[in-house]
C-alpha cells in the first residue's frame, strides 16, 4: 500500500467524498460533480456541494445533502454477506483504540463495513479478501465511503502473503475468517509492540482455538467476550426489556502484542 | 474552539504526543523532549523518539517506546470517577460512526476517556464539565493523550451555554450527565441533519425520559439498548461463560436528527 | 376451602385423573371412562386406565395412553391470556419451595398453569380471577389438570376478600396482576412464618413498587431478579448461542416472612 | 426401592419430618421428639410440635417452630459439593413437570437438593452417588429434609446398574454427571412415553455431547438452555441491573421421549 500523504487525506475528505442526498425516505449516495436519476427528477451535484446545502432536481424536488456517517454505510454498501453490525464494529474500535495514525491488517473483507469504518477513524487498511468478486465490490464500496485511498483491498489469502508483509508493521490485527487461529499465530511478528488482535467469530469452537493460540503465541490479556444487547421499551405501560430481543452475533476475542 | 488547520495537526501527531516507555510492568508515558524519573535511573526522550524505538536510563536500562493506544488512556488518565468503559465508548463510536472531521459535542467530560477516543479517531470536540477542578484535570488528561488541540474542554454548563452554540454546527453529541433529557430537547437544533445523539445513563428512569423526550422533539431512530457481557472461560474442562460475569454499566440510547 | 382428606386426595389421584391419548401428532386429554370422537374413529377409555395401555379406536387405530405431565398443561388448557411460562413457573416453585402439604394463596388466576403446577406437586392453592369468564375456563382447566380438588378458583378481586382469609394460613403467595403492590401489603399478614411471596411482573415501574412495599412491611430477602435465556445451537459448524434468542417475561421478585 | 403406601406417605408427612426452630438469626432443623441443646438452653421438641407454635429453652427463651421449605434445604444440608441452586431446580421441575406420583432417576446425587425437592414435590426418587461417603451424606441429608422414605439413595455408578432397571419405569431422568452422555444414550429405554430427561452440565462441549445422543437415540424437542439471571437493584438514584451479576452455573437441556 502506498503511503498517503496528509495533504492528499485532506484533500480526499474535502473534494471527492461522496454525500447523501436525502428527501424523506428516499436518500442517494453521489459523488461531488455526479449525476443521479430519481423518480422525482434528475440531480446534478456540484464539484463544491457542501453538508447542509439542498439541491433540486430538474423537476424542482429538493434534497438535503449530508455528509455521509458510519451507519450509512450498512445501508449503501452492496452486500456480498452479512456485514458486521454496528455494535460489534463499535467494540473492535473501542478495545484496540482504532485512531489516526493506525496500520491495521484486516482479514477478511466481506462487505468491507468494518474496514470503512477503522478508515473512516484515521487508519489505513490493508484487508485481504479470498474471493476476487467480494474483493471487487469491497473496493467499490471503499469508494462509496470516500475511503478507496485508506483500503487496500487484496485479493487472495493473507496467509500466502504473511511472510511478505513487514513485520511489526501493524498496529492492529482484525480477522473475520475461519482459519483466524493460523492467522493468530503470525500476531506477534506482524503487529507493534503494544499491538492488538481482534478475533470476530461466531462459533464457540473456533473462538476457543482463536484464545488457545493467542496464549501459545504470547499475547497478552487475551480475554473472549459474548455481547448479548436487550432493546428496552418504554411505552405507558412501563419499561421493559424488549420482548424481541438482539441475537448472537459473534465472540469477540481481543489480545494484546507485549 | 479555534479550528487547527490540517498542517499543524500533522504537525502534532508526529512531533508532541506522548508516547509510552515500557518495560515489563514499568510503564510511562512522557512528552518527546521530556525526561522521567524511574526506580531504575532517568530516562531522557529524544524530540524525534518514534515507536519502536529503545532508551536506555542513565543507569543503562532499556525501555521500549510504544505509541500510546486509546485503551492505554484508562491506565494512565487521571480519574475523577468511573471513566466509561472501551466497551461502552466502542458503542457510542460504532452506534453514530464518529470519524475524522466531526464536530462532537459532549457533556459531561469527567476524565475524558470518551471526549480523548473520540479526538484520536479524528473528531475535534468541544466538552463541558461543571466541576472546575475535574475539568482541570480532563485537561491535563487531554494533553496526557495528545489531544489537546483537538479537544475543547469547557468549564460550566452545557444547558446555560446552549443558546450560544451555532445551530447545525455539530455532528454528534454525546451525553453522559444526570439533566440529559434537557439537553436532548436541544439536538435538532444543535446537530445537523444526519448527526446523532448517544446518552449513556445507568437508571432506567432517567434512560425512559431521555428516549420520552428524543421522540416528543422529533428525532428518529430512537433506540435504548442495555448491553451484558460476559467473558468466556476456556481451561482443560471445556468452555463455558464466567462464573464471575461483567456488570451493568448503563444503558445507551442513540437517536438521530431527520 | 374445604380441606381435602390423604384418602380422597390419594383416590383422585389414581381414579379420574384425565389421561393423554396419543398417536404421532394426535393428542387428546380424556378422562377415564370417556369417550373421545377421532378422525380415526371414537376412542372409549375404561375406568381402569393406566399410563402405557394402547386403546384402539373402534376403527382399529391405536393411540398410547399417558400420563399427563405439567409441561402438557400449555397445549391443553384453553387460554384466556398468554399463560405463564414452565421456566417462571419453575423458577416460582424453586425459588419459594413449592411442596406437598403447603398453602397457597394464588392471584390472578389467567389460564390457570401456575395454580395447576403447583397443585400437581402438592399444594392446595385458592386463586383469585377477577373475570368471571376466565374463572370458569380455568375451573374447567383445573377439571382437564386433575386438580381440581387442591385448586379453588374463586371469582373476584383478592383484596376485597382478604379480611376474610385467615391470618398466617399460608405457605406461599403467588401473584400476578397489576396490583400486586397492595396485596403484598398483607404478606405479613397471610403468611406463616417463613412463608414465601412471589410476585412476577412485566414492567419495571410495578417491580419497584412490589419490592419496594416488600421492605416498608418487613420482609426480608426481597430480591428481584430479570432471566435471559438463550436457546443454545448445536450444528456441523459448531456451537453458539441462538441467533433467535427468549425474550423478555418477567422480573420475579421473591421475599420471605420472618 | 419399595413402593411406600399413601397411608405411610401420610404419616411421614405429620409426625417424622424435622421442623424448623427459629429465633433471630439462629436456625435449628430437629426432629419431633429430638432434643437441640444451644448457647441460648435446650430445646425439647414435642412429638405433635407444630408450625406456628413456640418452644421455650430450658432457660425460658422463645424459638419459633417452622415446617421446613426447599430454600432451607440449602443452609441446613451438609455439602459435599456445591449444590444445583433453587434457580436451577427450579427451571427442572419447571421443564419437565415433576409432580406427585412421578418415579425420577437422578445421577449423581451430590448434596441431595435436587433430589429432596422433587421428592418433596411429590416424586419417588432413585439417585445413584459413585462416592460412598458423599451418597452417606446425601442420605443425612434426606433425613433432613423430610424425605428419606421418597429418596432411595444408591451407591454406586448408574450405568453398571441400568440394566437391572426395569424398562419404562420412570418418568424422569435427572443427570448431573460427566458421562451424562452415555445415559442419555438408555434414556428412550428407562422412560415412559412423554417422560423427560433433565441435564444440567456446565461446559459448553459436554453440553454439545448431550444434545447430539439425544437427538440420535430418537429423543424429541430437544432443547439446550442457558440462563442468564440479573439482580435489579432498586435505591433513591433509580432502577437498574446489578453492577454485581449472578454468574454462569450450567446450560439445561432438556429432552422427551416420545
Amino acid at each position: 500500500m502506498t503511503r498517503v500523504s496528509e495533504d492528499e487525506r485532506a484533500a480526499d475528505s474535502t473534494d471527492r467524498v461522496p454525500v447523501l442526498l436525502v428527501r424523506g425516505d428516499r436518500e442517494y449516495l453521489v459523488e461531488p460533480g455526479g449525476e443521479q436519476g430519481t423518480d422525482l427528477g434528475v440531480l446534478e451535484v456540484p464539484e463544491d456541494v457542501q453538508s447542509g446545502d439542498t439541491i433540486e432536481t430538474h423537476l424542482g424536488d429538493e434534497f438535503q445533502v449530508r455528509r455521509l456517517r458510519g451507519p450509512d454505510l450498512f445501508h449503501h454498501f452492496e452486500r456480498t454477506g452479512a456485514p458486521m453490525v454496528p455494535r460489534d464494529i463499535g467494540l473492535v474500535i473501542g478495545e484496540t483504540g482504532i485512531a489516526g495514525g493506525d496500520r491495521v491488517l484486516d482479514a477478511g473483507t466481506g462487505t468491507g463495513v468494518l474496514a470503512a469504518m477503522m478508515a473512516r477513524a484515521g487508519a489505513e487498511v490493508v484487508t485481504y479478501e479470498q474471493d476476487a468478486e467480494f474483493a471487487d465490490v469491497a473496493r467499490e464500496n471503499m469508494a462509496l465511503g470516500g475511503v478507496e485511498d485508506a483500503v487496500d483491498v487484496r485479493t487472495g489469502d493473507v496467509l500466502e502473503d504473511v511472510d511478505a508483509l513487514e513485520p511489526s508493521s501493524f498496529d492492529v490485527l482484525t480477522l473475520d475468517t475461519a482459519d483466524a487461529p493460523a492467522m493468530v499465530e503470525h500476531a506477534p511478528d506482524l503487529l507493534v509492540d503494544g499491538g492488538f488482535v481482534a478475533v470476530y467469530s461466531p462459533f464457540i469452537e473456533s473462538t476457543r482455538e482463536v484464545s488457545k493460540t493467542a496464549r501459545e503465541v504470547g499475547l497478552s490479556d487475551v480475554t473472549t467476550r459474548e455481547t448479548i444487547q436487550r432493546e428496552m421499551q418504554f411505552d405507558e405501560r412501563g419499561s421493559r426489556p424488549s420482548t424481541a430481543p438482539v441475537g448472537h452475533t459473534g465472540y469477540l476475542t481481543i489480545a494484546r502484542n507485549e
